[in-house]
């Protein structure tokens, strides 16, 4: 039995310890001894547990892409820079750039990232080697002649067959993921329902990201928009992710609130990439399911939730003209608790039975003194908060430091470089 | 004379040495040895040496009420949390406060802030004591009368005096600050442009913040704007530093630029507040200077730069339309250099004779892999990534730890709780 026994805590105010036992939150009190000789101590004297961050939109290996190609026009990025290099990637470079993404990801207190990318199989190795969580989608992308891209169809028999064979952890679980209504046409997107009913994975697609994606979504589709659309095809549901959801109607909000899809907010990338501003007061008043995501480096450009937090508070404010929106509990609460939920994971809560998932925060820092409030963070704090997390009951970074980071980011390094080589 | 070595730092992209001598940058060279007994050695190797940051606009003390009000509208905020929190300030509370703000600017890079509020001399002491630079200002503010409010009157003197007597060093200058248009009546805004006049002082002024100022302003003063009103006043010069200009005409724009006045731009306040946005692309197009500023933490919550220099690129991304607005390398610049030479500093700039003042990157950080162009910080970054900071040729943070911050946050801490005491 696998025995973790994090000390002195601070949990809502008051400090305990915690017994994890097989990878879950067991008892909290105030003085936990071992039951067994092979226990694991952490002493978090100082610090305050807090439920980790769940990322729900990422490309883990585009970290090589970091910095790749800033402020230029959506268009001129995907053509000119993004395309032509993505060309050149290897599994090893997927392999290595998930890696300096799980990385970057631990140290801002994630646990979890809901990826969409190539040679999956290589970022369920990075994660499986770095002890988090990953949801890992099967890529419907569609070649010249509207059929599935024939590496994209060979991959995903690869991931089933995997799957299959228990070839990974419950750590990592499947998607679907057809890239957006654009790339993948009727047709296949019907395959897509069909597999999700089938194979009972969600389905996680970009959607309404531009506005450009819109208009011609309702040229092609007798008026209908992105969401009318997937709703046309039997997608709109509980299981769908929609990552961005930057352009609805008030109609769209209402369909989406009413299926529970879960809408995945990236306020840097869509600021970055001017995309336009998620409608986040009106869909949240709706009573949507939101999500917080990074998507990759190339667009925001880091990982850290922290940023995705503040920029999601702050811009909602901006947005809709009024220093109320976005509240800080519930920004924080989309960003851990709720990511959880949106992926059915069983964790995101720091109490008995839940999966161990948690962050310790050292609250020693100025980004915390005068602040009490735990989402206060939201403003407040960066990744350098972040002492230690726990991933299933496993330390997967204590102190700041996370096994062999110094490998990870020298070969990531290497790969970037090699890749912006002409 | 004191001699500082730094080994093996990165500039520009080459492994070099540096010697400072006196406070300023000396010499650069591949391999530099000591020619005193009395020199300090720092090893920089992994670290590359950058411009630190300047921060345009701060209420220092008012670290000790982040997170006190937050997601709330601005009246409710000024009259039932701020102002009455505010009246029960000590000396020894605003001492505490620049402290905390202090160590959380050296964290995140910052070695100069400009600052109002009031019993300055104990902000002027916490700066010197850690060895950062500040411009504090001599405050006007009137009481019910119209006239500047008594314990002002006395602080202003005090301050002269002090410098009068050559009480501080010269990494401290002062300002006249004016607090508004809105808080200032004409006779006493003529007084400070008397004293600028007489003592050679900047005017450092909150101006055209809100949309209700510019009004008021239009409405009391025959229909000019708060930058027209200044003009009138004679106020309306390459001294003047106006904090926020969020509320700005295009007619304003170009006399801000003519004047080359100091537009302080405070992205994450004006978000926070939801005060409006400053129309940045507009404002760089027409030449005005910029720079960067994160306000109070009551109103941000924290103040780094790393999250004012991302809200600042991508913000305006989104108000401008465009995702080639803002860019990374300008942003980085009015964040470092062009916050020196907003404030007359010899300094933000890495090279012989500049005063020496530097902050030395960690670049073994995920955040920097990948985007190996240093400006990329602006939107990858975070106060993760700083290891050391000097300032006038000393170093006032050596990897991470800055003297004294246990206690700094301690007696913070307790400054907080005892403020936040209905």
């Amino acid at each position: 039995m696998e025995q973790l026994i994090i000390k002195n805590a601070k949990l809502n105010g008051a400090t305990t310890d915690i017994l994890i036992e097989n990878g879950r939150f067991k008892t909290f009190a105030p003085h936990i001894t071992p039951s067994q000789e092979q226990c694991e101590l952490f002493d978090a004297c100082g610090m305050t547990i807090v439920p980790p961050f769940f990322n729900a939109h990422t490309h883990a290996a585009m970290t090589l892409f970091r910095g790749f190609a800033d402020d230029i026009e959506l268009f001129d990025w995907l053509n000119n820079y993004i395309w032509p290099a993505e060309a050149k990637l290897t599994p090893y470079d997927v392999y290595c750039g998930s890696k300096l993404a799980i990385l970057e990801m631990i140290k801002s207190g994630t646990v979890f990232f809901n990826d969409m990318y190539w040679f999956q199989e290589e970022t369920i190795r990075a994660a499986e080697e770095m002890g988090v969580r990953a949801a890992v989608g099967l890529l419907f992308l569609e070649d010249e002649n509207g059929n599935i891209a024939e590496r994209n169809v060979r991959g995903n028999q690869k991931l089933l067959e995997m799957k299959k064979q228990q070839l990974f952890s419950d750590r990592i679980t499947l998607t679907l993921a057809p890239h957006a209504v654009y790339t993948v046409s009727e047709r296949n997107l019907r395959r897509v329902e069909e597999l999700a009913e089938e194979l009972k994975l969600p389905v996680h697609i970009h959607l309404a990201e531009t506005a450009r994606e819109v208009q011609e979504c309702r040229k092609e589709h007798s008026g209908l928009s992105p969401v009318e659309y997937l709703a046309s095809l039997g997608l709109l549901n509980r299981n769908l992710i929609a990552a961005h959801s930057v352009h609805l109607s008030n109609y769209d909000i209402e369909m989406l609130a009413d299926a529970q899809a879960v809408l995945v907010h990236m306020p840097c990338s869509n600021m970055k990439l001017n995309s336009g501003a998620f409608r986040f007061a009106d869909a949240f008043k709706a009573g949507c399911r939101i999500a917080l995501g990074t998507d990759g480096c190339a667009s925001n450009n880091n990982l850290s939730m922290f940023d995705e937090m503040k920029f999601a508070a702050l811009a909602a404010k901006r947005e809709d003209n009024s220093p109320t929106a976005a509240p800080a509990d519930y920004v924080f609460n989309i960003a851990t608790t709720g990511g959880a939920e949106a992926f059915g994971i069983d964790s995101g809560e720091i109490s008995p039975g839940k999966l161990a998932d948690a962050v310790l925060i050292n609250t020693d820092s100025s980004y915390l003194t005068g602040g009490e409030f735990i989402p206060g963070m939201v403003y407040s704090a960066d990744s350098s908060v972040v002492d230690s997390v726990i991933c299933n009951g496993r330390i997967i970074m204590k102190h700041r430091v996370v096994p062999g980071e110094k490998q990870i980011i020298e070969e990531g390094r290497k790969c970037a470089a090699k890749l912006r080589a002409k």
